[in-house]
């Protein structure tokens, strides 16, 4: 565009807006202009639940989930089995798992899985520090909820390393057939871990 | 969900995220995440930018648009044709005109259509301004750009009721093939518009 269609501060929000994932950038523009529309009941408030979010959320210091309070709302929960630690890739594993209530334990967040095409390495990963947690001998159990990705294998290897010799059971999902799902759609690899996984009916 | 995944303040932005047209509880989920990690590099520039866009942008009191002036920039332009004045019913519309180039004029937008059955008449839009607009003499030519659409349709006749009389021409945007559109996929009202409005080649 030659020239910008409104004032450069809508310009500039829409440019942010599209920086969002899910927002390309004419749904930018579509959200853009219901923000300015909308300026009372969704603007506002966005702006400031935006400026309370820059104020008060971080990232905890324990397990690196983010959260309010350092260490997290699940690190300081007494109600939790703080000896099994469920190892994710990323914070919004650790929400999906938090969804399902999973397991009532603490987490660690790797942020991210080891990719030597990427340049990921160890130290750019919180291995280190969930090796110093398990080296302090309070956890009991690692479940490694990794992606089952070739990286998110990688990383559970690697990770299954370090530990090695220390005092902790390592475990791992079950594969099998998703709840709710088509087998015709499911790769074989599903397939043949949930066939040799079967249980009593 | 029973208890909050993470702290409210996240909940919160989560859930005002949602209401942006083109993001589904999913997606704002991952667009929340994806602010709170993106600290400094988004979510600091875009709670900005909203609070900017809060302060300083309104509507355009005389043709609707929304910008940070008053009257707003296209009306205030003296390289624009003023006495030209297209009628949208959207700022959205005026965007998208505005990116085509299609028109180096002025606007009014209406903020909707004509619709009993949703209980919207001529009060709900700003048809009286433009037919006092009209009426001070300075307008030529009304280009009726609203959606080809019923209620489109039959806001631009009621329209033409309003200016009749008036020393004003009314012009509407060709119907056509669109540019790189497949006559395949075209509905049969668009084809015989298309072929009764042939040209030469």
């Amino acid at each position: 565009m030659a020239k910008p269609i409104a004032g450069p501060e809508i310009e500039r929000l829409i440019q942010l807006l599209a920086k969002l994932p899910g927002l390309g950038p004419r749904s930018a523009r579509r959200a853009a202009l219901y923000l300015v529309k909308k300026r009372e009941p969704i603007l506002r408030p966005l702006a400031a639940a935006m400026a309370d979010a820059l104020d008060k959320v971080g990232e905890c210091s324990v397990c690196g989930n983010i959260d309010t309070s350092d260490p997290c709302t699940i690190c300081q929960d007494p109600a939790r089995d703080q000896s099994v630690v469920v190892v994710v890739e990323d914070v919004s594993d650790l929400w999906a798992l938090e969804r399902a209530k999973a397991l009532n334990a603490a987490y660690h967040v790797l942020g991210g899985v080891l990719s030597p095409l990427e340049g990921v390495g160890p130290e750019d990963l919180t291995i280190r520090q969930l090796v110093e947690r398990v080296s302090k001998g309070r956890v009991k159990e690692l479940v490694i909820a990794v992606n089952a990705t070739v990286e998110g294998q990688t990383t559970a290897h690697y990770l299954m390393d370090q530990i090695d010799g220390m005092d902790v059971k390592a475990t791992r999902l079950a594969h099998g057939v998703p709840v709710g799902g088509e087998l015709d759609y499911l790769d074989e690899g599903t397939l043949s871990a949930a066939m040799r996984a079967r249980t009593a009916l």
